[in-house]
């Protein structure tokens, strides 16, 4: 084959402002990330623990360079030597035995330069990184990023400490290339209205083949040859249309089907029908829509009238699903340095809590490329953002002229991914703390490269949009004395986009990055603050301890404040997942923010703390998004002694696979377990009904008894279907005066 | 100059389903309509009378063939001789001499044919127009134009009958060319940021012009020497840089400003110095930018959040204005024979309404390009929309195909016009009845064209957008109770982009279309109902009966009743127009739905009946768009004898452009003129007030006699500014009942 990598072997130096030279080299890391090479190799301590990250900040104005030095390999007549890059991130200058080839500003596109022309027997490769981009004129933090096309996570959010990487993120080689040769082949597709067939083309790129002809190898998803194709290519650049694949085995998210995916290889083809170059691929055949949510079009009503929500039901090859997602943040702060072991266990997370799609959320920017790779072959859907978040990103020519070739490059290198689903502009930018609006250039900039490069992939221009929501983020609303329960009750989008309560970490994770004498009690200017459980969000978000206190009075140490924590964490995000999915069909998505931490938090909202540790929510979350269970709709979390007991009874299915995806009639049996024993509620004989259907049950009420203080709980169980059985967890407390009662009423439905 | 244009003259032939050449050969009007020069030469009889216009269905199904017949000019060596045209409605084939040259699909975009190689001594050209274009499975209505880039509003609307032009709508002319010539020149700036300069460059094409000079030649307002620029061409097709203009005169809307416009002449230069051909236009520079409205980011407010509204605050050259504007049908049906003049009176006619911008709206389709400029002189804005309105125009590619082009020639003919303010996808897209939302690939396309070929312009998808509202559109909401003053009072939208109230035409105009039999009393089935007086937009609009019965009882004769309906027109969009300047700065723009009828409607809710004579409501709406007039915000239209009347009285100001655009302090003189005398109700000595600035005042109350039973007016003078006074027309109805009363308070600030 023509381009067989050679791999380089390269090192690091640091240039403090005004050097023109390293004083030292180190070893680099290729993908990786120079601030982490440079400041391990001199000696800075670990960023994880306690404050040390303060001491990483000296590295923001630093340059950097890279080097390799290589032989000049063998190159038979007419063949090259290229030197690509998958991107570098953020702005780098590239020369060769000292003669600049390229300036280079982005991360996200990649690099490619013919070396040929310049190399000796001995020959270096340098790659100057120019300090990390700071828009000038604002204040060390995200509003720095505003003029870069580079996640703004990174310059410091509410979960993640300030810490800017930049340097040789993605993989870099020298490539030698034929004088004729495939540079490249995607294999694109057009799918019927049925479903059933795909009308094929490979678009082919590289040298002198004009007149030559390739062949298309199409494997199955079980490995059994499903077709091939042959062309005669007309230029060197082609969009070749192939043929029609019968029978096509769609890809499906997980919960919901098989994610069938086919193998494919394009050959170069000699005159002797021998292969003289080969492309090889995957792709799966998956139609997305974004469809109206049911009952959209009845509003507004009244007059004048404006206009109906933007559409955020999600249709999967024809079937209209329920998503379950979480918000995707990068796994680590040094996002150079994920590598796919990373993406696969949290991905299995990601399934084991029953979560159909997760939203790489324009704050981190795009993921590696093994993330989609697995996504795909796990058939977990992606919503992928754009790396514009919180900012009022300009007009202006400057930064329209890296983001076009910097987007063009991020939809180019994606779109042959089935996983994704959706291209999204950015996180909140139609909102106030951003500022951008329907007429910004750079949102108006991305619909049209998305519409141009894969216009069979819905765009929304940023979330939230009308209808939708984000948010709240805690347990209690201390602005309006809501809890979550009542929040919920009251609200009504198309989707919840955002939504998270906050939860610490398990105590070993803190034990590890907090000092022994800071752990108890937690204050705010010790490392608890620098790991985000104080002044974060609001001063006291993340830990929250009004809100702890609040509900359970001061803790006694540590490991009673965590359990208190995570349990409100945990029935927090249950009550939001259930109640989203009551409002179904009007609402069609719930997605909590976030799935894992990028570092260890003390305690954030998301439900896996660093690096792979899932909190009680987590396990909470599976739970709420079982395909069916049984579910409770309650008023609140806290509860009065000598209170009558409300909970509407439901059970959720969102199946709708399988022939079978319907529930058969059957008996619910709901009860109370208080400290001074169990309340019987009902009996509820439920009807059969459809798939994808949930169904309303009774309303089980209960007097709560003066001698119920302290927890409680709800169980709602099915009968023969234990895996459908929930239990919620409560508060009952002491009444605050004696006045006239309520009478138990007897048990409904019983 | 070498493209001086040859006039041919043209006939039309009329071909029923089936036939191949028509029978006989009429003169036809280029530019016009097959269908008027057909129906007329074959004796249909005007179908602007009676139920004349059922006669021209007939049309529908049938082919028109032009020919032009002409001699061979001479032709130097290297001329080319070409047919241009700027443009045939719907579907074309076009032939010389026999020989298939083109078909061509879609009204917008020009044709351009080299004759050249097919001449003989004497030619003949033919022009095949197929049917107009009807969506198969779809009922004679609105929707059969759902798949077609042509305006929907002749495919039958609420106040135009059906009647689908289509044939040679806009000039064609043949072309003798030059070896070496320009075809095109497009003078294109960018202002800086100050809007002191402009940087201007000019897109020329053209033949042979690769090495060749060209000079730009300006010539400001006043007509005296801007500047000249000189620049070689690198190429037939150029972006040629010239230069900077200094101390640039702003194109403004007439109310805010002068309406400055440059003429340029690009001419190429022979070897000599001599121009050797010619390019000449007009440019106008201006900046337009939609901002967020006033108090927008502070919305939504309370989780889950979702985002803010759509910007619609005009800011030209810098400075927010409130725009007063109004919706813009084709003033003829058959659009192809709207000549200049028709354009002039009723731009005049605009300005006279003290209006700032027209609502090209979508239903009907881009104009003329006379319209843009006289738009251009006058200085009025345009808010240009694409031809789609409420139908779900398909995402396919048979659609697309034509939408791009038609699109493309839509940007690049009219993007040089100052006065071309905003573009929009098309009408009321985003709601039930058409169905088309965000993920719209027509939409999305759109926005890609504005974005590429026109990017200083803002774009909107549709209208409404979220905060926006269309509608109301008559006196009273039968299902709410409501009248215009009470549902205005209770409603809050950044922009009123369509509201209306119906009125009928002047008698003259409906003696000249309605039979003397029919005339008294209306009735539907009628020729009242065929000239949209009944069973328009719902059953009882626009003649709208039973709301002028409910205020005022049965009429005794047309007359009264003519009376009575315009008078609630007058009054209710007077109402409308000044609510939504008193809700300033949170509104910014309040358009009437509409300007002018397009046919002699019997009533409707345009303010110039057909073809331009102004109704009552005309005079109301130039009186509460003045700069600046005393106004009063009343809670209903008709009151009751003995009750307290209350109106809140304000100064309204929208002048923002002088140094003296404010208000010097004065004094207010409120009273009412009843059927029992005049009623004092208040002094109001005001406060001087900055530029642009509503000054709201007291709330003038009085008890309205029990004599004062009938109409009563309200009257609002400003002491020395007589331009001020403002007067409101009411009703006073005799009491339901005889309970306790409430006792006049005295009047206040007196």
């Amino acid at each position: 084959m023509s381009s067989a990598p050679l791999r380089l072997y390269w090192e690091i130096g640091h240039l403090r402002p005004g050097q023109q030279e390293p004083a030292s080299w180190h070893p680099a890391n290729v993908p990786g990330c120079a601030q982490q090479d440079v400041g391990t190799a001199e000696g800075l301590p670990d960023f994880r623990v306690g404050k040390n990250v303060t001491l990483w900040a000296s590295l923001e104005s630093s340059s950097f360079v890279y080097r390799a030095r290589f032989s000049r390999p063998e190159l038979p007549d007419g063949t090259q030597l290229f030197f690509h890059s998958d991107g570098i991130d953020y702005e780098a200058m590239l020369a060769v035995n000292g003669v600049r080839l390229a300036r280079h500003v982005g991360p996200y596109s990649p690099i490619d330069l013919d070396l040929t022309p310049h190399l000796a027997a001995q020959n270096e490769l340098r790659i100057e990184i120019a300090p990390v981009p700071r828009r000038a004129g604002f204040p060390p933090d995200r509003t720095q990023a505003s003029d870069v096309f580079k996640p703004a996570v990174n310059y410091g959010w509410d979960f993640q400490p300030r810490l800017i990487p930049s340097g040789m993120w993605r993989a870099a080689r020298l490539e030698k290339r034929a004088e004729r040769r495939l540079d490249a082949a995607e294999l694109r597709y057009e799918l019927s209205a049925d479903l059933r067939s795909a009308r094929l083309r490979c678009l082919v790129s590289g040298a002198k083949l004009a007149g030559r002809r390739v062949r298309l190898s199409l494997l199955g998803p079980q490995g059994r040859e499903a077709g091939v194709w042959e062309s005669v290519l007309t230029a060197d650049t082609a969009d070749v249309p192939l043929g029609t694949l019968e029978n096509v085995a769609l890809w499906w998210p997980r919960h919901h089907g098989t994610p069938a995916l086919y193998s494919w290889t394009l050959s170069l083809l000699a005159d002797d029908g021998s292969e003289q170059d080969r492309r090889e691929g995957q792709v799966g055949f998956r139609r997305v829509r974004l469809l109206m949510n049911e009952g959209s079009w009845k509003e507004p009503s009244g007059f004048p009238k404006s206009r109906s929500t933007a559409p955020i039901q999600f249709e999967i090859n024809g079937r209209r699903i329920f998503v379950k997602g979480s918000n995707w943040v990068p796994p680590e702060v040094f996002s150079g340095s994920i590598g796919s072991a990373r993406y696969t266990e949290l991905i299995e997370r990601a399934l084991g809590a029953n979560l159909d799609l997760l939203r790489v959320w324009g704050g981190g920017g795009p993921a590696h490329d093994a993330f989609y790779g697995e996504c795909d072959r796990q058939g977990v859907l992606v919503w992928q953002e754009f790396p514009l978040a919180c900012n009022l990103y300009p007009d202006s020519p400057d930064y329209l002229s890296v983001l076009v070739p910097e987007a063009r490059a991020i939809v180019l290198g994606l779109r042959r991914h089935p996983c994704v689903a959706v291209w999204c502009g950015g996180n909140e930018l139609f909102n106030s703390w951003s500022g951008m609006n329907d007429q910004a250039l750079p949102l108006r900039a991305l619909n049209a490269i998305c519409l141009e490069l894969d216009p069979a992939t819905p765009f929304l221009a940023t979330s939230p949009l009308e209808g939708m929501g984000h948010g709240y983020y805690r347990f209690l609303n201390p602005d309006t004395g809501e809890d979550v329960f009542r929040l919920m009750a009251n609200v009504r989008a198309t989707a919840y986009a955002e939504f998270g309560v906050p939860g610490p970490s398990p105590i070993h994770v803190l034990r590890s990055v907090l000092p022994e004498a800071e752990l108890w009690p937690p204050r705010p200017g010790t490392a608890w603050e620098t790991h985000a459980a104080f002044n974060s969000w609001t001063p006291d978000t993340w830990l929250d301890l009004p809100v702890i206190e609040r509900y359970f009075g001061s803790s006694a140490h540590l490991e009673e404040l965590i359990e208190r924590g995570q349990l409100l964490q945990a029935e927090g995000l249950k009550c939001v997942y259930e109640e989203a999915r009551r409002q179904k069909p009007h609402c069609s998505l719930a997605m909590n923010w976030c799935l894992a931490d990028p570092w260890p938090c003390a305690a954030n909202c998301s439900i896996i703390a660093y690096p792979n540790e899932p909190k009680p929510a987590y396990f909470a979350v599976a739970a709420a998004c079982r395909p069916v269970l049984a579910s409770a709709r309650l008023e609140k979390f806290a509860w009065t002694a000598g209170e009558l007991f409300c909970a509407e009874l439901w059970l959720l299915n969102d199946r709708a696979a399988d022939a079978d995806a319907g529930i058969a009639a059957g008996l619910v049996h709901a009860w109370l377990e208080t400290q001074s024993g169990r309340i019987e509620l009902l009996r509820w004989s439920f009807p059969e009904a459809p798939a994808n259907n949930n169904i309303a049950g009774p309303v089980a009420r209960a007097l709560l008894p003066e001698s119920a203080g302290g927890r409680f709980t709800l169980h709602v169980s099915v009968e023969g279907r234990p895996e459908w059985n929930s239990v919620y967890t409560l508060l009952c407390r002491a009444p605050e005066d004696k006045g006239s009662k309520v009478v138990s009423t007897p048990a409904l439905n019983q």
